[in-house]
């Protein structure tokens, strides 16, 4: 902790209105040689979710831009029920703030919406990571009324983020150490906060990871059109998206690299934040073609 | 090429003989702060089958010990049927060095061997790297039969190395290209050479891989019991033992990453070199004591 910058605490959130359109909330803070990365969230996350301890290794090579979609957090609008619809508004987001190409990381449902933008504009990214997230189609997407996750979802002692202890990290004392600390970590900010989603933001998105499941023609054929250098990171014990799902991706992307770590879950990017950060800046900074690195 | 520092070529074949049992042939090489490096061989593969460049590198930060196992290239003795039969050998041989205890490479069947190794003594090795290889009672391991490997193996104008281009890579371009190099590299080494293996390594191999993928007891439960860090490499498109049974090493290892590289095959080391070095390396250096790295 004591080696952190603090950038990720330190940047306000400001606002981006879109003629015509919504005003998104987003964070931008960083610098370095390396591309702004987009950072694209989870299942009912906000600015507030982004583990300062990653942010802050990340920004350190680059400039990051964290994204409220509509109606989530402080952006205006409502929360579409497809993935589509969500990968509209991001696009139109860096239309707005005049980004035209930068790389991405997408995490659960930020993965999809990742995969979606690239799908509509391949000019929009030059690289991306998908981290515990899924193919259209992949199997087994968020099913929160599964007994492992239903427990701790409905467990009335489990408040605010230590739901997120629970389900985003394995059960063993290492995971739910890890988790602890990601908790405590996503505690330190304490002003100009989102605040919690409530309902209707995750009944649109399950919505969207009910439409996202379903195979649309061949399946995988999509994934085989994404050239871009793409590195997959998954949990192997992810319960929310499992690991099939990254199986799923670097077997049918053309150019994608997996790394799975071990006693993780759907969190295992913040669990290992030092690690992942390495990785992720290794695969964004690597200067062969193919990312390979 | 031109960075390479040709240790491996430079590097003579040695003979260990043990008292009472065989004289094996080795090579040694290289030096820096890591513990030494025990690299364990693929299927019909002799010294003269590691990749120079990839040696070259991982020898820049520790000592390697390439090895013939009994019956292969210069070693004595005859080819065991079975990989406890090799993992006996190995460990003779790192007694008759005086090794107490090293990291291992495994490719493909030298990858079973190390696993049988540190089932039968945990204390031989600190940390481990599978590559392209499968737990006991894994799925489709080496069916030579299948016709996109018989087309390449039964043609009989793919003469010495040429086979491995086709076998060991995918058959993209990009792939191809791979192999083509790896091949001149291998042909690099002139003097001081094993030879090719004849059909008395390559049928007793052969019988060893159909009895390591019968299933013993509970399936995969051994791997439970083997706490080692393991770093877990496998290319995605791996036609001689796919990388599902990389997928079943990380789900089973209690402390293991895979890495899965892109359009590669059963050869994704020697088509990556230079990305896996550095992996490995930073596998086998990383102080903290899980080694997730």
């Amino acid at each position: 902790m004591s080696s952190r910058t603090h950038l990720s605490s330190n940047a306000h959130t400001q606002f981006c209105e879109v003629k015509g359109g919504e005003r998104y909330a987003y964070r931008r803070f960083g610098s370095g040689p390396g591309l702004p990365l987009l950072l694209l969230q989870h299942f009912t996350g906000t600015l507030d979710n982004w583990d300062p301890a990653l942010t802050d290794a990340l920004a350190e090579g680059r400039e990051l831009i964290l994204f409220d979609s509509a109606g989530v957090g402080r952006s205006s609008g409502t929360v579409p029920t497809t993935v589509a619809g969500m990968a509209t508004h991001a696009t139109a987001f860096l239309d707005g703030l005049g980004v035209g190409t930068c790389d991405v990381l997408g995490l659960s449902l930020g993965g999809m919406v990742a995969q979606q933008m690239v799908l509509d504009r391949p000019t929009a990214f030059r690289r991306l990571i998908l981290v515990g997230t899924a193919p259209r189609g992949g199997d087994d997407i968020m099913h929160l009324e599964k007994p492992r996750l239903a427990k701790h979802l409905q467990d009335p002692s489990n408040k605010g983020y230590s739901v997120l202890q629970k389900i985003f990290f394995t059960l063993t004392p290492n995971g739910q150490a890890a988790g602890a600390s990601f908790v405590a970590r996503l505690a330190e900010r304490t002003e100009d906060l989102d605040g919690v989603s409530g309902p209707a933001v995750a009944n649109a998105q399950m919505a969207a990871f009910r439409d996202w499941e379903r195979v649309i023609g061949q399946r995988f054929a999509e994934l085989r059109t994404i050239r871009h250098p793409t590195l997959v990171v998954n949990g192997v014990h992810d319960e929310m998206i499992p690991v099939v799902n990254s199986y799923h991706l670097v077997e049918n992307l053309p150019n994608a690299v997996l790394l799975t770590y071990p006693d993780a879950g759907h969190g295992s990017l913040f669990q290992y934040h030092e690690s992942f950060a390495r990785q992720a800046a290794a695969f964004l900074s690597v200067t062969n073609e193919s990312a390979v690195y």
